[in-house]
């Protein structure tokens, strides 16, 4: 749009004189292109608007009917991509010129009672709502997803890390399924936040209420809100919805970012864990041997820009009075940023594991027996050792271990029975990566039939949540 | 602690040999002193443990519980001073190194099954829950105090202000409400977050799980956990309810920087709408004249902490692969520091409304009758012309007042019936602020009956929290 | 694009056996629009390239020309609208391929030693250099139209507010170039960060350097580059000068925030020091009283995003492996943003000081006689007293005009010549607001020929800057 | 401190009727621990004040002698712990109680003409100066210490990788020298913030300038600023020099992380290119067999809470008015911390340097053929073949290489003349790391002869900054 343009676009307010915007202001004001995503809510509300104007008298039973479906049609036409919002300050303001446009004497009396500032947060609401579900529906997948991929490999058996280094032994299938329920999580949350966000805020007028009798719970119920505001300053100045979808978008993301992370370092030559089904790995502008992670790369990356988003959001209404300010049209677009990358990272990942194999040799082959060293300690224990004189005589051996550059098994070789006891060289005999791992059989354990009660409880989750979002 | 002393101190590992950390790692490694709120938590948790250890056989039963008594009698000591976790480079290795050193066989057993990584968690937890209590009953005593504050400004008329612009005319309780219902979401938001901070990490060994029976549930219910984690590896790296929790911290005190703001500028002598007591405001080092509202800066700026952690927090997990890692020691500084300003932020809001006086005279001169613009256009609606075309004319009427700089009313004696038309000059003989007010009576809109059912409703909340909460 | 089309996009990889990208990873990893701004300066960058290698002979000299004059005949089409990059995973991507269509056969050698590590990073860089150069600009007209106000308003008095209330008087000349200063340092911080954008990185392939005996010293003068890389993996893999850049955007954008806010303020009718040009405010769609100072609003609003943006690109680096990660390529969106919403609300605030009217006789009104007890206490400095004995004397006056409701002036007449010792009643004669403001004359102060002076240092200033940029 | 306590704790205001602040007002108010740090600087400041009062007569030159030297005494004291500032609301009131304690006739003539507006500013900007001046030592030890390593590692070959997958062959010393250079820039970065720091504003009074003849010229030389603030309502309100302390900060900490994040990695089993010296690895309270690199993971860990840090400020002036607000006193912890932790995460990391060794063996064994491809591509183009056919044949044996997970030299053999052309099987021979390094001469690139004029520059920096530090 040209300066020249913006100054000729359709407003809602103004005397009538023709006086318009200083381009500068145009240009800093206009949020057209950011306010398209809630051209379809705007229809649905203003159509539902209509109707309850006449329930309340304030339009005809017939007039209302008639702007309604004008409006209904309008939605049509803008789906049919025969109609675009256009040539005005917003979307808002577009919708009414148009059919004011179609119907000049019902587009006029459209906006009774009614102010942006309830209008916006309705129509926002609704959209979020909607891109909410959607998420919520892309994390389900990607839960289905890791709970196929757990059973699958639940007889892979694998070192966990921590601080990245081997640690203990413990099924793959385990390792898969500690991705499982932080999602499990952020779905809660997200649910439990969009309680928050359906919540209608239209009939709260500009800043002080509606003046006709307008039925509220009638909107609700045709609009599907939970509730209704019950403050009208507060209806019109209150992003808390849009902050807290962001903030639970940034968790997610932040999620994926450590699945990511270890994606890629698994993916190295010198882990070998990951291998990549060729159309998800990239290769090199300049060097032919590449093959590159990068999907596991941008989802770790992506975690950053919502995390950014969320302080646009955070530092936005700090300090702002109480009712609407205009500093609040800066909410949309961290909002849209954030629901793309939350739903296309979750969309990748659930392809990434539908395109990952597992190298299940590599990873028995780094099942050395220093992870086993606990177990050499629990032994100890068994036999009424206290656990910490039991740590220090294993600590030894490990010590030795990483001297020699070999195995507990090999330092223990090169140990003369009193330096073992009160171990013993037959003790390192019976020591299996599987025996450890079928010790740990407490809830939240590596074994067998542990991570099998725990596939269950999943699917559980899963089989709850999908007959809840029928 | 010197360099020397920090390499002398307890660490519960190390073979034995005496090889301590060098005075680089032991100043960046100790977190003794920023782990000190959760000695109280780990003392709870450790006895309890003691006991399970002796439930599932590890321990003797009479073992069990001489240690569990030991661990609650250091609790006694400490709370009454006499006992200070300290030269260890966590308060987790103080304690076990102090009870050991009380009862040296036993002691040496406590750790048994255990890790420093389920066992932060688990103090972790139950620390951030308890803060997170207290958080809750100073948000409903704030909640309570605006509500009486409601109670007692019921007939106090003001403008409302958007855009710091004056608006329309409403009750002083319609905008003290306008700060209840923020609160009231930030109370359901923790307490659903509260129910992810309640999960029980405890049994999940370093990374892989429990290797001996330890009955979780019980334990669960010991220490008053909602339920208990599911996966090992999530356990132990998971710090989603800490930043859950500094999230729900953030965007309560940037509610409070937006009442902060408020009370800042109605403050200044220009509004004039609020006097504080003389013990809630300062002076200046070298102007006598001053008298400045402090308590609302600080709760202002006191918001950009919370969220600057927040950030913190969301950063320090990015791209860190699942279980333990080591940067997530540096988990537990902006959770106290968030805890402890909310809540003061809390309280001294509580106070800030019991030390003020809202000035009801200077409030109702500022409904200048620009203020009933709104009223001129809503009584054409009522005889029937579309909004927007009232509207048109009701702006004329404005431009001319602000042209001539006076009143609406003026405006009009100005102008002639036929440019009035088709307002006429006694349109505007009725118009009364209280007029305006009454008229917006559906949920949520300032007529004092709707309040008065607003403030019941927000009664019936506060009942419901305070109820839950017993 | 539709993911049909993606998988069909041009790549600078793969075997040539076909096979793409699946849809899932080309939605994710696609980057051309973000790109687009880009697109100069690859073309810039990739003729200087060709002429490069033509100059240590990877090339012919003659078609090291034809291919350099293709690439500007390519950049003045895109200008001129007849070509436009797409078609490709990115804008390099599309450009190499275009070329090649053009030139088939020496549009293949172009890429000859170098990656799309070292052509992103100088286009960025070039581009980033761009908008900075843009910013300054902007600036330094903003810093213009402030010292013109401040030329306008010398003669304008009006209270100095801390903590938002009456401090002391001073001139709004002194207000107005409080706010040049703050910019004069963000024109300083931004220049020197330029000359770390200002590197050149072309020439350091993939990761290890450039293979072939390219003049990187003839490319830096071509490119105008200050500097070139010294090491190549730091080369491909640094950001900080983007990260410096939205840095410096943020600070920026916030000392707009703070002049906006107070613009806020002072168009308050209660305030009433500032009044709008018609074409600068807006209304409301509801009320049709209201004309807002959205301007401002706006700018204080859109300081959020820059920070936000901030947070994105520095997260994005944290734990990042040095040399190229794919992560990096989230670096483009938050520099573009911050950029656009920098120099905008530079213009917009510029124009707001072109169409602002400051209320003088509003100011002066303000300057009541409390603000003038610093002088009162200065007065018996001047005769000797200490001055903490007189603060307390006139904080004894100014108490008791705050009981009374009144002045300094009408508090000493309610006092009796005891009460106000030292002081006395004709003290209070001679005190002025212009007495006090002409006391204030060491540099920084409020005295008329302080001021002269300071504007004329900020001339001096300016006149250094556009003397440097020209 | 108790609540009574703090009531009866010094002020500098009040009208000595002896009413203190509210409790509530007290706790949120006091500053004093977050103050300590400014202790010297304020001391230095107030002597230096102390004879500036006596230069512009308005104490007598013996007196201000007399009250500067006391000034100077209790800085000693201070120092020797013979005396703490306390039992006050900040750390100024503390200290102008104490020196009036002392001298109970001069003490109340210090702070005239000065208020703690422009008193703290000028104690914050020496204590932050001060601290920088710190860290840049810090900087350039570590950026000695790699060259040191740089010049040790000359030989050893080792992949570089992006992407985290092996890329070319590079040498370590380039690979340590690619972390020198963001260290430089952020020595660079913080020595230009320096001399924004280095502004006096003493002189500036409470908002509006001095009301004596202070001459500001000569408290600049003796505080050794490097110049004085033009504009006192900027003097007073102007934070961003902590800003941009802490953003440099936060900068040099995530390049920290980078760095961090790559020992981390390398510190795996599965790398095995980094062994850390027995007293800077930690290990685990449960595992015997644990040697974690946990200082490397608190360095990457504490990147984050600088950041945070630098949110807090850059949210604590959005929206302020200029000028004094309260707001500003939650400045000063975010700087202390961030101070804290770069410098000691740069002592920590030099330490690092110290006490690990690279395995070399490991490294060069990693050089696996696959990282020549580029090379046999570059073997094409010095035979007249455009780069990107070149690149499609290495491809296509590169693919056939990853399909019999095998080196390239294994695929060329398994591959006919034919599939091979236009290279043929001799071209394998030639093949070394060692050429592929050498190839890359041109500067930034890891030729051995390259590296070493980089560390020749490096050098040169050192010196320069050496010897303009003294």
């Amino acid at each position: 749009m040209t300066d020249q343009e913006k100054q000729g676009q359709d407003q809602l307010w103004g005397d009538g004189s023709g006086a318009g915007m200083h381009p500068t202001l145009a240009l800093i004001s206009d949020s057209l292109r950011q306010d398209l995503p809630l051209a379809e809510a705007d229809l649905i509300a203003s159509a539902a608007y209509a109707r309850a104007l006449s329930r309340c008298g304030v339009l005809s039973p017939q007039d209302g009917e008639v702007l309604a479906r004008e409006l209904e049609s309008m939605l049509e036409d803008m789906r049919e991509g025969d109609w675009v919002p256009k040539d005005a300050e917003d979307v808002h303001t577009a919708i009414e010129a148009e059919v004011t446009r179609r119907l000049p004497e019902l587009g006029g009396r459209l906006h009774t009672g009614r102010s942006r500032n309830d209008q916006v947060g309705t129509a926002f609401r609704m959209t979020v709502r909607s891109k909410l579900d959607d998420i919520v529906d892309a994390m389900l997948e990607l839960m289905e997803v890791i709970v196929e991929k757990a059973v699958e490999e639940l007889d892979t058996l694998m070192p966990a890390y921590t601080h990245l280094q081997r640690a203990q032994p413990i099924r793959l299938a385990h390792w898969l399924m500690g991705y499982f329920w932080p999602i499990e999580r952020d779905v809660e949350r997200l649910l439990q936040a969009r309680s928050r966000i359906s919540v209608l805020p239209l009939g709260s007028g500009a800043v002080s209420g509606h003046p006709f009798a307008l039925d509220r719970e009638w909107l609700r119920r045709e609009l599907k809100f939970d509730a209704i505001s019950e403050n009208s300053l507060d209806a019109v100045g209150d992003r808390d919805f849009a902050i807290e979808f962001v903030f639970a978008c940034s968790l997610t993301c932040l999620h994926l970012s450590r699945l990511a992370e270890e994606l890629v370092v698994w993916s190295s030559t010198e882990f070998g864990y990951v291998k990549w089904r060729n159309d998800l790995a990239t290769g090199s502008s300049l060097m032919p041997n590449k093959k590159n992670p990068d999907l596991a790369e941008l989802i770790r990356g992506r975690a950053s820009q919502p995390v950014g988003d969320l302080i646009a959001l955070l530092m936005l209404i700090k300090g702002l009075p109480s009712s609407y300010q205009r500093d609040l049209q800066e909410d949309k677009q961290p909002v849209w940023r954030s629901a793309f990358w939350t739903r296309s990272n979750l969309n990748a990942m659930a392809e990434a594991f539908r395109g990952i194999r597992f190298n299940g040799v590599k990873m028995e082959a780094a099942l050395t027996d220093d992870t086993l060293a606990t177990e050499l300690a629990d032994i100890l224990v068994d036999r009424g050792h206290p656990f910490r004189d039991a740590y220090r005589v294993v600590s030894k051996i490990a010590a030795k271990a990483r001297e020699i550059d070999g195995s507990l098994r090999a330092a223990a070789d090169a140990m003369s029975a009193d330096d073992l006891a009160p171990l013993n060289h037959q003790d390192f005999e019976g020591l299996t990566a599987e025996g450890a791992i079928e010790r740990r059989k407490v809830t939240g354990g590596t074994a067998r039939a542990t991570i099998e009660a725990q596939i269950e409880d999943a699917r559980e989750v899963l089989r709850f949540y999908r007959e809840e979002r029928e």
